[in-house]
């Protein structure tokens, strides 16, 4: 892990060069995408059944047989242990509970004069879901993406998974029957991208697609963006933990272990104002390593991407924050909710000692889709308002439009349009 | 104009033919913007001022020349007629009001064992507000995209706008002052877009930039989207009118017009269940046609892409209007509110006949930025909650810790994340 300290003359070019990732697309993976998208918006199903066979080692004939029915996901939970069975449900629990909160209803208000003015507040008819297959099958994923959705009042929630030469995973079939996803398709890639996007015979367009994805998925997800809406396109996941002591070091090293643990790219930084605790936090991470199966994973990350950075107080480890715009900001010190105050930049923040990311990754019940690479300054966590949408309403009564008429005839005619100004000045006659 | 009937059996591919938007890139424009927005990144205020000059035939020095400040938006406000400014200040007043019920707040909540869970939101530090110059200098547009940031709270509101040959629009520069801009430089292009998303010396960098622009500018915000948050790209603008008869045919007849009045490729599609009112509307269109000096904008746009519908009834006209999830629709019928319950996607629901669309361009109090082409589907209009963003808060409690661990071990272990397991199982021990 680098260390960096902030009394250092270039500490802001070290920490600059150290947050850096570059995120340019690929134009090999972008030509290949956009033919298999083009093939699929023209040839639907047939050509979804031929990449899937090809890409996936699979042999289908139909897309019956790349179709799961709400028995198939239920039976893959009853062959669950009973305590697998139970966090998946109390998980889904907690993590619906939170999203409650989130939900908007319509509104509105009436002027003095009669006119009405407020926002009609709808769900999204259809969403489809995208969730890797293979060795990174994360059930959690598929519920922190699928319950925003059924909080929403989504009608229909379409799940694709590749599945690949055939091998499903019944935790994650699990996860999309306890979050309420709608049907499940076994098809992944730019393919399943596209089918959800411009429809096929068996698939509905939707009109959001969410979910992690490989390089292919995320130039695919770009590709139909404006088709169907998506959500941001996810960079490499961060922790910046910031400690005042108080906090065990094995606690704190274990925390930024779980980060690295992601993969190679991840990044794990610990700002700390006492060098003494940095010291205690590396000793510890020195002594955990040796029981970790990704070891190789995480020793990598920390040495590419990993730091610890000596502050000369909370309030500076704030304002670094704040540059940072953390994913995920452990404030693991004494009376962590009032420097939360301080925060203006963070994707999740996660307060005092007892708080690891883990628990909110899991079960907490906040969303582990959080905005990453600094875009926590302008982006928010994946969240039931990503499946509502608003109309403005607006109901003029007689009245209204003779006073409202009078100041658009006003500024049409600055603006040189002269038939929105004669729209608001034939209503003017009609003053109640 | 194009007429349809829902009873001819090839309606909907035609309705389809007619919707049909080809949006393309063209990657001629895109090497060029990557190749200004390069240069702006690396060379900042300098590169910017070049551009600035060789695009807008100016011969600025220094960026001071090209920055105008409180006093100089005052100034262009008091050289306005009284009536116009009066005019303004309604009109920001009422979308201010308005804009203040989508402001969202903090919230939180604690579960029995102490454990709180809550999101903390807050505006965005810095927005930039692009505005186009020259012919289409639209003051109602400075005010729709700034307003929303002012409410939200965001900290600098930067505006830039070009002025080719030094010609500056006061207009435009006082519906800055009463929109609450901060600043604004008289730079435009992917240069304005570039500087704004990476900073220079001069231009802070923003969070999020909105607004609307030409093919450069919109290609500048598609490149520098993830660096930068942004606002949709706008297709063309488009009106649906249902009208059940009961609303004066030249009132119709010219809201039609001021949409087609925007430019040749609008679109404006009027939907009635009498054939008589669609007669109706179209002899008033020949009537009117005459005093509108953009006569041949409105021809054109209504030759290509403009049309008459005629339905069997309402409820078949709403389904329509689902399908086509316009920008901005028109209720011209009686008891318009009842209807609106059945519209699932528009971007703004103008009920009634005294709401002329017109009327919500300028001054009833939403926002006249919509989702266009079918985003509505997905999309919102403009508002209070794009200039503010969300962190989720957690903060556990220790017997929170121990409840919600030994779930979080479960999946942890499930997904084969060791450390995530371990860093829950850790804060176990820890039982209140």
């Amino acid at each position: 892990m680098k260390h960096l300290n902030t009394q250092q003359a270039d500490f802001w070019p070290q920490l600059k060069t150290l947050l850096a990732f570059e995120t340019a697309q690929d134009p090999q993976i972008d030509a290949t995408v956009a033919a298999i998208c083009a093939d699929v918006q023209q040839r639907g199903d047939a050509a979804l059944i031929e990449y899937t066979n090809r890409f996936d080692g699979m042999a289908a004939q139909s897309m019956a047989e790349l179709t799961l029915s709400q028995t198939d996901l239920q039976q893959a939970f009853h062959r669950l242990p009973e305590t697998v069975q139970a966090a998946l449900q109390t998980a889904a629990k907690r993590i619906e509970t939170y999203h409650r909160h989130q939900k908007q209803e319509s509104w509105s208000y009436r002027d003095a004069d009669g006119t009405l003015l407020g926002q009609q507040i709808t769900a999204l008819d259809r969403v489809g879901i995208y969730v890797p297959g293979g060795k990174a099958a994360y059930p959690s994923s598929v519920m922190m993406n699928a319950m925003p959705a059924h909080v929403a009042g989504v009608g229909e929630i379409i799940m694709v998974v590749p599945t690949p030469k055939g091998e499903r995973n019944d935790i994650v079939l699990a996860a999309a029957y306890v979050a309420g996803v709608t049907q499940v398709f076994t098809v992944g890639g730019a393919q399943a991208v596209a089918a959800l996007a411009y429809g096929t015979d068996t698939i509905g367009q939707v009109d959001k697609i969410t979910g992690p994805g490989n390089a292919y998925v995320a130039a695919a997800k770009r590709r139909v963006f404006g088709v169907v809406g998506i959500d941001m396109v996810a960079g490499p996941s961060e922790i910046l933990v910031i400690a005042d002591g108080s906090t065990p070091p094995e606690w704190v090293a274990m925390d930024l272990f779980s980060q690295a643990e992601h993969d190679e790219i991840a990044q794990a930084i610990l700002i700390a104002t006492d060098e003494g605790y940095l010291k205690s936090v590396q000793a510890a991470m020195q002594r955990l390593i040796a029981e970790m199966p990704r070891r190789a994973i995480i020793e990598a990350s920390l040495h590419n991407r990993g730091a610890m950075i000596l502050a000369r107080d909370l309030d500076e480890a704030c304002a670094i924050a704040n540059f940072i715009a953390p994913e995920h900001l452990e404030l693991s010190i004494n009376n962590a909710a009032a420097w939360a105050d301080k925060i203006r930049h963070a994707g999740a923040i996660f307060m005092g000692p007892y708080t690891s990311e883990s628990l909110g990754d899991y079960c907490a019940g906040p969303n582990h889709v959080l905005p990453t690479s600094r875009t926590a300054r302008f982006a928010s966590p994946l969240g039931v308002y990503d499946f509502q949408k608003r109309s403005s309403l607006i109901e003029v009564s007689a009245a209204g439009a003779h006073s409202l008429g009078q100041i658009a005839s006003v500024l049409a005619h600055g603006e040189g349009l002269t038939a929105h100004a004669r729209a608001a000045e034939m209503r003017l006659q009609a003053k109640a």
